[in-house]
């Protein structure tokens, strides 16, 4: 049975050019780029080149806008705890209620901690962000406004650059978590009066473990990590130059399969919606087909418990994940799910360049019975899963971290 | 001319086993380690082998006292914040003049921003730290000691295991940053009162990006970076889970090593220093052969500008470092170095478990030539060293980021 992955908003296969580009600078360009001899010089020309193929594909003005971080979640937490050091005197920030907890867990700890104000827009149950709420909070106490370019359980997509504009108008900084965005949609920053972006390795075919934080030139910015004078004092601690090169090359692959992306995967990531509400009744697209990602189907099914499917569609083989945040045994409702008022049984696909028709074939073809057999409808196969297996132990399915990813 | 890399301090070529342990997990076993389905579980397995990996290294009593972070530095600054969060009425920090700038830039900034009391305990001119000075600072109202197990620039060791001793006498936190010491001298922490432990991949022949922090069970500890729940909630992000099985691997083979680099490596070591001390009059040893680690030779050249010799050797193959911080092209010799009150002129040899006897061999030839023009003797061979190649430009050799990493 070939293993079928459809998760890849959680984490994606690295490209195997991607390794190869990494592979030199374990054992052989393996100089810390601080030093002033010959193996320091050419992996800082490496690093440049990782700058410029990132520059090229977020429309970047200047490569070295690009500092690059261990992840999304560092360039999340850096970028929000920047703000409030350069403009100590504004202590409120806004954010979506649908934010990754990368957002969501360090404003829930800086209002708790430090008093500073958290303004999280609601979005509706179509998952569009209100906008009235959203203007009726920027004020010149707003240090800095962060919002997703695009959620990673629905795959929506936010209008970032208008509300960028209108987060400027109060000169508020504008921050925005492009993690699920970069690599799957065009971007084109300097265009945009965006300041500073997010964006993870992983989630496009690079390597676990590196990210990069853009930065407008100009705006003002306090490391996080505080240490040696790496990246022009943007970030502390010798830099992950294989990862680093690793992030370059998965941007420059990203860029040339985007065209791919829009299409071929948008028509993949479609035949299994269009065929999952066809075969199974009571189902619905979450967010209603908003503008979203090419590569997320987050799909309802009334009457099935959260976690069922992604626990029976492993047993064959198939990986995706629950719209349940199962930490410490809970069958909670995501907190994107719960804003958007969704109802439980949310499954998330999330697709990617390396998928083909037949993957989304296979699921269509197990989807029914799968189904009819949480729905309780009598069908053969293996026993139906029992609520005992739903419940004991830590997490079946969907994540052990409370987000997905 | 076969390169000659003696600068291991600064960072180590990644063992290939090392790199051969991670490849599967780029492409293979790729799985978000906080997915609940297959893909996920396998990498979660080898997290918590690389886990045990190191807590054999340094001695560690439960495997879930180690928790990754994407280096050294990120170690160093997660464990001093965290000590000022969880015991918010102690608003002083310990650490000594010689640490790395991952430990003093954040006091610095402590200091500066939030009021902190940062004692610098300073050395004597063989590197050995002032106790007097140390027991006199220590007060209820320390929240941490840092000092570091071993210099970056000198190697010497400091009493670390008598120094947590003294921290807990008065209810402090005691923190070493163990970065230059993992891997190549013997630890034991279980039988230590020490609370938390730095230490990074790329100084023991692991990658570059990853590195860990020991937080001893029963210590109170609130995470540097926020988000998702991952790594008990201690540090969230998606693990960097081949970086983390070649930090594994790369411990399993220091241990493995630690007969060598004590007997060979440091003989190695030994043979490079006597015989610069017998061929070139005018050198000495800093830190006069104290304790201290078994890879590092910090010679002192009178008469010699601080970064001459790191360059000439650099021109024919032989990568060391100086003693100075040249950053932005000045010439000031390091905080370590100052703090000792040695003279200008050091260089930094420091040698891995890769290193042979003809490279230092190698060294013990040209070196006399070498100290020779810079010294202003005639001797044959190419130009000597004008001023203005010390001072145009930016760092000819040493290091770019203000510390010899
Ligand atoms: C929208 C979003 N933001 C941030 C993150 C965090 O990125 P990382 O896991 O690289 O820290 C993720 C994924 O985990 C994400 O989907
Ligand atoms: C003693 C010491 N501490 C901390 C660090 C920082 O480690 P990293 O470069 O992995 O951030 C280094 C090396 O750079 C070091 O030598």
């Amino acid at each position: 049975m070939r293993p079928v992955y459809l998760d890849n908003n959680a984490t994606t296969r690295v490209d195997p050019e991607v390794v190869q580009a990494m592979l030199p600078f374990f054992t052989d360009q393996f100089g810390n780029p601080s030093s002033a001899h010959a193996y320091g010089a050419s992996v800082g020309a490496a690093m440049k080149k990782a700058r410029r193929q990132l520059q090229v594909l977020i429309g970047a003005q200047f490569d070295d806008e690009i500092t690059f971080t261990s992840g999304g979640t560092e360039s999340d937490n850096a970028a929000i705890l920047s703000a409030l050091e350069v403009t100590p005197d504004r202590t409120e920030i806004v954010t979506s209620a649908v934010e990754h907890p990368a957002v969501l867990t360090l404003c829930g700890h800086l209002e708790q901690v430090r008093r500073i104000k958290i303004h999280r827009i609601p979005v509706d149950r179509r998952g569009r962000l209100d906008l009235d709420a959203y203007k009726a909070v920027l004020s010149p106490r707003v240090a800095i406004v962060s919002i997703m370019w695009a959620n990673n359980e629905t795959g929506m997509i936010f209008p970032v650059t208008m509300l960028a504009e209108l987060a400027k108008e109060v000169g508020a900084l504008f921050h925005t978590d492009a993690v699920q965005a970069v690599g799957k949609v065009p971007i084109d920053l300097k265009s945009t009066a965006i300041d500073m972006l997010s964006l993870s390795g992983h989630k496009l075919h690079g390597p676990k473990g590196v990210g990069a934080l853009w930065i407008r030139r100009g705006v003002q910015f306090h490391s996080l990590i505080k240490g040696g004078h790496q990246q022009y004092g943007r970030r502390a601690g010798t830099e992950n130059t294989p990862g680093i090169v690793g992030l370059g090359m998965a941007a420059e692959l990203a860029l040339k399969f985007l065209d791919d992306t829009a299409t071929r995967v948008k028509s993949l990531r479609d035949r299994l919606e269009d065929g999952i509400l066809q075969r199974i009744p009571n189902t619905s697209v979450t967010g209603d087909r908003m503008e979203r990602l090419p590569n997320t189907a987050n799909i309802s099914f009334e009457n099935t418990e959260s976690d069922g499917i992604p626990h029976l569609l492993g047993r064959v083989g198939i990986a995706c994940s629950s719209g349940s945040a199962c930490t410490s045994g809970s069958m909670e409702p995501s907190h994107v799910l719960s804003a958007m008022k969704t109802p439980h049984g949310a499954v998330r696909f999330s697709l990617a360049r390396d998928n083909s028709e037949a993957d989304v074939d296979r699921v269509l073809e197990v989807m029914p019975t799968i189904v009819g057999k949480l729905r309780g409808s009598p069908s053969p196969g293996p026993r139906e899963r029992s609520r005992e297996d739903v419940r004991s132990g830590p997490c079946l399915s969907g994540s052990r971290t409370g987000c997905n990813s």
